[in-house]
Formats: structure tokens, sequence, C-alpha cells
């Protein structure tokens, strides 16, 4: 039985034009997920990282945070593992939350795990410009979540540069999640790129609420990888620091290895 | 009672005309302890962190890693605090560690407190080329320990760049520390430089052992100190990475933050 996941046309902001209505038949064939990609899912020699979070019927073994920091500094976890287990520690159940970059759809997992409660609250917004990300990311959570927990993602294929058009005004947004680059597995012609991720995170800076972050996993292994980390690092440097601070953490001897940068409003 | 802390004459390594043998008696004057750094010490607009490591008869409240990362991250924690965090999970009890900046002796101590045991395992060399600096770490350790706990630790007036000089040949290093920049409360012209900088983290890395680390806070608000970060980065970078991890934690929008450099051998 095919499921879907709606856009409810009450949280829709003008302009309506801008938007897209995604409805996605949940599919069982899971072959797109299983794809390798160069980049972020197969052993890689210059990041030799033993752990990786696998699409499964529980994809979300987070890691504490000090498993976390140890991994990183030791080599054995990864950037984006580090990335979810900060979120742990910033997200409540019940937020709303924003993955401003689906692509297959981990990321979104790992969110609705983290604001889902039994009382149906909590909220992830998920986008992506690409819609075989937003099939994706509908069928791992197919797989991994029930009913009660996909209605609380909404999916947009959308650039996440316009993520005000579908996140209504007065939103309390506690966390954006950014996981830059090109899809695993899909066009590697299709990548974010500096003018719109710019745009995404001044909008992610007006809607994040005290206490929120803005966690971005940047990878520079590709084309154009380095220019986009060369402006979120001159956008987290120029936030003020009486509210905000900017941190980055990245591998010195291995230049393809994502970076990780959080931007923590206070 | 005045009492000392000796180098065992068995453990020197020739040439014996580059050491100098400490024996300092401890002072009760903390003052020099006390005095304010514009850099480290008082309130720092920049750096308006809550939490600070001070002198005291238990000097040593380790963070967990989970707190220190995400103190890191939220602006609640200083650069040293996760240093100190990191340490205690690398370091075991017995282990042998190296202080190649003992400053006014808080990281000495708090290194004494993670190799220490009941039975007088671990050791930890400390060293500083200001005699100012051991004199500090001397009293500061006065107050803070016993006579068996001092017996573990061997403070030497010298370089950092000679430390295999004074640690003999064959140790089993766990980590070495390094806290750069200018000593707190002393001369600001005597800083460290980037040659000898260098020199030390060679040494460093010849006589850790895998599983070791050495670990870097380095201050960057003084003349001098971007120029020894650059250095100590391109070191980082040059490790190679089947058996180095080279880990770098800084904060965008504070320019003279302390930058934390890790660098692991796996």
């Amino acid at each position: 039985m095919a499921a879907s996941i709606f856009l409810s046309s009450s949280l829709l902001k003008p302009p309506m034009e801008t938007l897209t209505l995604i409805s996605l038949p949940f599919r069982r064939n899971l072959s797109s997920l299983r794809r390798p990609s160069p980049l972020r899912r197969t052993p890689n020699p210059n990041f030799p990282y033993s752990r990786r979070i696998q699409a499964s019927a529980h994809p979300f073994p987070v890691a504490g945070s000090e498993e976390a920091l140890m991994g990183f500094i030791t080599g054995k976890r990864r950037a984006t593992e580090v990335a979810h287990s900060v979120w742990k520690s910033i997200i409540q159940k019940g937020d709303t939350v924003i993955d401003a970059t689906c692509g297959n759809g981990h990321d979104t997992l790992a969110l609705l795990k983290l604001v889902g409660d039994e009382s149906g609250r909590g909220c992830v917004y998920g986008m992506d410009i690409q819609k075989s990300a937003l099939e994706s990311t509908s069928s791992l959570l197919e797989i991994s979540v029930d009913s009660s927990e996909k209605k609380m993602v909404k999916l947009f294929s959308l650039c996440h540069s316009k993520m005000e058009d579908v996140v209504p005004r007065d939103t309390l947004v506690r966390l954006v999640a950014f996981n830059l680059g090109y899809l695993p597995g899909g066009d590697k012609a299709v990548i974010t790129r500096s003018p719109t991720t710019l745009l995404a995170l001044e909008a992610s800076s007006r809607i994040l609420i005290a206490g929120g972050l803005i966690s971005l996993v940047v990878y520079v292994g590709h084309p154009g990888g380095r220019d986009e980390l060369e402006t979120i690092q001159s956008f987290a440097a120029s936030l003020p620091m009486e509210s905000w601070i900017s941190c980055k953490f990245e591998v010195l001897n291995r230049p393809a290895c994502p970076v990780l940068i959080f931007l923590y409003r206070r």
C-alpha cells in the first residue's frame, strides 16, 4: 500500500508558486539507497572510519557526545556522526527542525527520531532541490517509522534558500541541518552552491530560536566544495559574537574530509 | 616546611649540559598565580566563557567529554577545558606524559591527577623556559597534592624543543601537552615561537606511542600567535594519514580565541 507525506495547506505561505507539494508513494525498492557513492558511502582511503550509519529499520544509533568527540579525534567516527550526536544534545522532544538538504533521508530520519514523541508533537521540515532525493527520503521513512511518525515530516521539492516560504512565520525552529555537496548515488553535477547556500544560511539565522543550532557538514572533495566552505566560513565569522558562537571542526591531514561547522544562537 | 621536586639523575641522558636540575622550595605565597592576564585569566569580551579552572586545593574538575564538546559549541567551556576533557579519555593511570609548557602549572597538575595512582606509578615531565613558570608550578603543586604525588613530577628549566634530552629513550609517552603563547602574569615579551615549537612537535611525534596524543592550545591574540598557528597547522597537515589524525577545533567569530589542535597517533 502506498503512503504519502502531505504538506498541510494551512502551513503554506505565499508566494505559493515557489512551492511544490510532494506526494510520493513510499517505495519498497531501496536500490537507490544502496547505490554506492565514492564520496560518502564507500570506504574512503582518506577517511577510513569504520562505523557508518546504515539504512535499516533502526538506523539511528546516535553516539553520546563523549564517544563522538573522541571518535572524531581518533578517526573512528565520521563527521556526520558527530553532527548527529550534537543534535541529540540540542533538540528536545516536540521541537520543530529543518533538514535543509534531505539527500537520501538519513538526516531527516535522525531528526524525526529526536523531535518525535508519543503525543505526535515535533515536526521536521525536509527539503531538497532533487526529486530523486525526496523519493529516497520517503522510501527510507517508509521502512523506518510508523504512520504517526511519518505525519511529523513535511517534505518539499524546494531550494533551501527558500525555506522561509514553507516554514510558517513565527515557527520556533530549534535546528537547521545542512549536509552539503552532491546527492550520494545521484547526479554529481547537481551540487549545493555558494550563493544559494549563503541565502539558506541567512534564512536559517532569521528563523532560529535562542538555544538553537545551525549544523553544517561541508564536503570539500568535489569541485566547488572549497569555495562553498569559504563562503560558509565568512558567514560564520560575521555573526555577532554577542548572540552567536560559530565553531569549526576539521581534520587537517585529510584534505577531502568533510568539515563540521556549528552556529549556535545563544 | 619547604619541599622539593627532584630530577632523578638515573633518568638523565646526555648531553647533561643542556639540563638544569630544578630544586625549588614550594612557596605558600601564590601571588604570582593570582596575577591577572588579559589573555587567559580575566574576563575577555571576545571569549566570555563563564567557567574557568582556578588554582585551588582541588583545581581539576574535568568535565566529561560530552559536557566539554557541547560547552565548546555553546560557548560555556573554554578551549583548555575541552583539552583537559580529551586528556581524560586518552590517559591511563600509570602513564608517562609531558607538559611541554608548564606555565603556572595548571596543566601539570591536571596531568598528574590523571596519571597518578596509589602505587606511585605515573610520571609527568614538566618543562618551561622561564624559571618563574616553574616556581609557580611548584607552588601550585605544593598546595594541591601530597608528597607521594609530587614525586611523580619532574620539572626542568628547558626549552621544549629539547624534551628528548630529559625524557629517557624508550619511554612510552602517552601525551604531550602544549599551552602556547606567553606566561599568564609573566613577561609578555617571552613567548613560544614557531621554530622551537616546530622542533618540539617533531620531538613529540618521535616519542609518542600509538594511541597517544599531542594536545595544543594555541593562543593567537598576541603578536606572533597567528604565525605560530600556521606553523603548527603545516606540521599537522604533513603527518601521514595512515598513522596520524590531525584535528583542529576553532571558534570562527572570535578571532582572539585559542585554537585547539589534537594530533592523535593511531
